[in-house]
């Protein structure tokens, strides 16, 4: 007896995961396990160890990288980075202030698409990032062409030197979920460094966090019955657009719930690294260098033309087929699929006039090829007129040849009928020939599903299994943009506020840290943000706060639980976290998203989630602005 | 007398350019000729030769790849594509098809934004793909471990040994202005080989093509009086996503003029490759790999960061500046600065109580590093009771020091009456101080700035010269997606097509010649397809067309001109055209916005523009849409 290890490629979902039950249903266990090995040795060669803390330097050398540090080194080159973040350096630099200790807060000013939170992501990337930047010989050349020629040279020799050892990064964890006004990095160093480092770290959060939000709320409107399967690459902006968005609209998303899989034979289930049964976020992915990057489960079977490069049967080849029950006898498929044609349009009063001879010699050949992974896209001419039927004809065939066909796709028109009148003809077909698991085949959707047609599925009569999603996903059409800033706060122990002519626009002072107030029922209700210098809050003890946004006058809350929101994650040159794995850092976010309460989940219009500042942040808030109406007595000194 | 090196780093807009100016002032030709010189080796350095034609083989050695193409592979990995194309990739393998001649056409089925044109970009990346396609053995092994176990192993052999050389690309060129429908890329080749690039090619051509594009619109609603600043790569998706921004929304727009510089002493100007003085699309990037990879002129002075880390004078070290005029004395900047500004509070009735010591330390100290560049932020506190009139203090200074300071940057407010009230301010003290220059100064507008809002800068009375833009033009937030596709036309000299449940997602058989048709005016004003086999049409011949959109009523239409829209760009391996630079991108796109005719560039409601087939393609259509609806005699066969 066996199960199925769930996270080895291809296995995390029913698509890919039912043939190769079917597979292994007639496999010996000693084949089954050399064969799982074999998959898990793979993936570990890939991944040979996450855990990147303890004992690495500031940079490592190219030998013990990863294919994911190596990812991130080839993505985001340190130029990769604003023009003013060099000339502000120099200036620094020229001015011998360089190396003050200063502190910088990340944070967004608003929940994204009108939402009651966000997850934060991204964190992983800016750790690797911080952990290998160096300018080489060849930027430092270049910023020297295109800084004003009276730069002092030294300064170049200042930046071939330059490291993040003297950097302290304390973070949210990667896949928590947070709110608006939060300062979710801080990162603390020498002045120059830290401000060097904006625009990279920006960039890393900002997308990452974006559209990991925009999965969990496809996820949340999608419910936990439908297995959702992001295919946004080719939509995506730019390569690493795509890339970014295959990885984290996996990471997004709640609803635990464990799978239980039909007809299952050989139930094979290995528990490896700290993957589980919990279904959430987006299932899988199109993307294939997602997968060999981070592990995804990917999916995917065949194109329109695929099917329309076929136009007889004559391109059937081989035109035979084994059956799965071990009978070794070739069977002429085309005549047997033939016989069943003619019998599926006698069941369903079906004309054959329009039945596409290239889509059934697509069908054909790709039955052929993959006999357990059959799930055809069916409407290239006509789902009713054609591909329901040529689909229904090799399936009975193959079911008849003891393998399990797994579905159709369906990729224009209305989703929701087509798939009504196709599972209606499933069930026929399921009784009339007495198969059972006709009737339970899947029904993929793919037609530029949006959020907002992801919830109509809940609404509207359908019988779709698996929803495919891209453009809507992968460019987070709603709001493109995070809107992620990074603002000073400290300098040689010194708060510094930005006041702004937007008063929104104005910065929170002083090093900080957050904690999270839990209620009773362990739900997050408030994020405090204190002075680093302030105890911290305790449980069942009242604490008097001012919201940042909305009524700002002081309440007083009594807290249940306290947690601590951030951790010291990068200092010296080290990551001092284990960095978790993608699926890890899915189950974070499953943990993180199921603790909150659902007014704050709702996706419309939800409760908003109270941002506070200590009563000693606020009278220091109150001071500085204070001290700002009147501060020109310098002109009087000499 | 010289003339400037507009390609040179930092010499394309007067941001960066005002103060090289200045600084070659008094500098005598030689040195100016030699620093030049410097510049211009450093850059051919970068980019060696990009005519990368004839005689380069499909996958040269890694000696000779540019950092260009180096960052295409890094950035696009042979993997980075669908699963789907491996499972169709294995089953044309498998019945031996892979090798049969396929057609693939790349289009878009809607002008984005609402626009009535488009502008094609990513064809030289696609390129540059198409030259290095090769799966390595770890690709290879890891796709073995995520197809099914039944695969043939024979098939990863076949994909390790993959290449494009049977691949050919018939392309419209980089930045030419396109439309709705119109097949902008032609691939023929091995029937399995064209499958699989698919995805890359969509990925690289889609957002390249769309983000240029809204340059474009963008460059349209701001007219060619202002400076374009892009800004936006903390707010792209992803890190490519911000590089591939930076990119094209340089080469996007159109707006040729002639620039002319205020002030000039010394006028250098050398003429190398085909880079000219029209100023379009936008004209320089924050963006520092941009301008490490692509020659984009770089831009960019300070954060409120810089500001707000200093609180007092006694950070500002060295205190002392050396004027320009050749006076080797050293000059207390404090001082003379403070003398200003009680003279400019005094000429403005402004309060001293609400200016910042911090703020006036932070552009003294930018001014002592960079006494040609002096651009800082003013809004950091209060732009009217605080910046502004620190900025005329320090500009005053710097000006009796012989120094030109730049001018000043709004990011936050309402941009438009604030800079009315800066210029008035500084034609004040302009002529109170007999300063003519001053009126004259920068101002750089940078605040959520949108296609709209930039519209409006043309109807409210305002005072910006240059406007900064970020998230709305690299996100696209009006439509983040071109929606392109790539669909099969033609297999074994047979023509294909798909149907589809909804009309529009219907494809147009066969392999084709796109020809355009030119006005008397020298405007284009309809695409036609043709078959490739059909004589190109002829200038002043009529010729009977249908429209693919909308009335599709047969017309006759008489060109003026005609001109073939695509290219043979690669084949056999090679790229038979040479590469662009992104300066001459550039070019094409003006020349290519230019002709077409104003009513189908305007920004709301364009007139559309005519896509049509030819006579004998309609039939073609409408044989095989007739043919679709009787195929079922296999049936009847055995």
């Amino acid at each position: 007896m066996w199960e199925i290890a769930y996270f080895s490629p291809g296995f995390a979902s029913p698509l890919a995961y039912q043939p190769f039950l079917l597979y292994l249903r007639d496999t010996t266990e000693v084949e089954a396990a050399g064969w799982l090995e074999n998959c898990m040795s793979q993936r570990s060669r890939r991944q040979p160890n996450m855990n990147l803390g303890k004992g690495n330097m500031a940079a490592p050398s190219s030998q013990s990288c990863t294919a994911l540090e190596r990812s991130i080194r080839e993505r985001v080159p340190t130029l990769l980075t604003d023009l003013y973040q060099f000339t502000m350096a120099y200036a620094y630099w020229r001015s011998g202030r360089h190396n003050e200790p200063a502190v910088f807060e990340l944070f967004f000013r608003d929940n994204p698409f009108g939402g009651g939170f966000s997850l934060f992501s991204g964190m992983h990337d800016c750790l690797l990032f911080l952990r290998s930047f160096r300018f080489t010989d060849e930027d430092v050349e270049y910023l020297r062409s295109v800084l004003p020629p009276a730069t002092d040279p030294a300064f170049f020799l200042f930046l071939r030197e330059l490291d993040c050892s003297g950097v302290t990064l304390h973070s949210v964890p990667e896949g928590t979920v947070v709110f608006a006004r939060v300062p979710l990095m801080e990162v603390s160093g020498p002045l120059a460094v830290v401000q060097l480092l904006e625009t990279s770290l920006l960039c890393l959060v900002n997308y990452a966090s974006l559209v990991c939000s925009n999965a969990a709320r496809f996820r949340l409107a999608a419910g936990s019955r439908r297995k959702l399967l992001e295919m946004g690459l080719r939509r995506a902006q730019g390569p690493d657009g795509g890339l970014t968005a295959s990885r984290y609209t996996y990471v997004g998303g709640e609803e635990r719930h464990t799978h239980t899989c039909k007809d299952t034979h050989i139930y094979i289930y290995i528990y490896i690294y700290t993957v589980s049964f919990r279904l959430s976020g987006f299932d899988m992915t199109s993307n294939v260098q997602a997968g060999f990057l981070f592990g995804i489960p990917v999916a995917g079977t065949m194109a329109h033309s695929y099917v329309t490069s076929f136009s007889s049967l004559e391109e059937v080849w081989p035109q035979t087929l084994v059956a799965a029950n071990g009978d070794h006898d070739n069977i002429d498929l085309i005549s047997l699929t033939k016989g069943w044609l003619g019998r599926v349009c006698e069941l369903l009063g079906a004309e054959s006039g329009q039945i596409h001879e290239g889509e059934l010699a697509a069908f054909l050949s790709y039955a052929i090829a993959y006999p357990h992974n059959f799930l055809p896209v069916i409407d290239s001419y006509s789902v009713t007129c054609s591909g329901l039927l040529n689909f229904c004809a090799v399936a009975l065939s193959l079911f008849e040849l003891d393998y399990s066909p797994l579905g159709v796709r369906l990729d224009s028109g209305d989703l929701c009928r087509q798939s009504v009148e196709v599972r209606h003809v499933f069930r026929l077909c399921s009784e009339q020939f007495s198969i059972p698991a006709f009737q339970s085949l899947l029904i993929v959707g793919t037609n530029n599903i949006s959020e907002y047609s992801m919830a109509e599925l809940n609404k509207k009569e359908n019988e779709i299994d698996v929803v495919g999603v891209g453009t809507h996903l992968v460019t987070c059409t709603r709001q493109p943009s995070l809107g992620c800033v990074y603002k000073l706060v400290e300098v040689r122990g010194s708060p510094r506020m930005k006041f702004s002519e937007d008063p929104e626009k104005s910065t929170v002072p002083g090093r900080k840290a957050v904690y999270r107030m839990l209620d009773t029922e362990g739900h997050p209700f408030l994020d405090l943000l204190c002075l680093c210098e302030e105890p911290a809050p305790k449980a069942c003890v009242a604490v008097r706060c001012h919201p940042v946004v909305g009524n700002k006058t002081c309440q007083s809350i009594t807290p249940s639980q306290v947690s601590c929101l951030r951790l010291e994650v990068y200092t010296k040159g080290q990551i001092t976290q284990p960095l978790c794995s993608t699926a890890e850092t899915r189950e974070k976010v499953q943990s993180s998203i199921q603790t909150l309460h659902p007014r704050h989940k709702r996706l419309q219009e939800p409760d908003s989630y109270i941002v506070a500042v200590s009563e000693k942040l606020h009278h220091l808030i109150a001071e500085i602005r204070k001290g700002s109406s009147n501060n020109s007595n310098f002109l009087l000194a000499n």
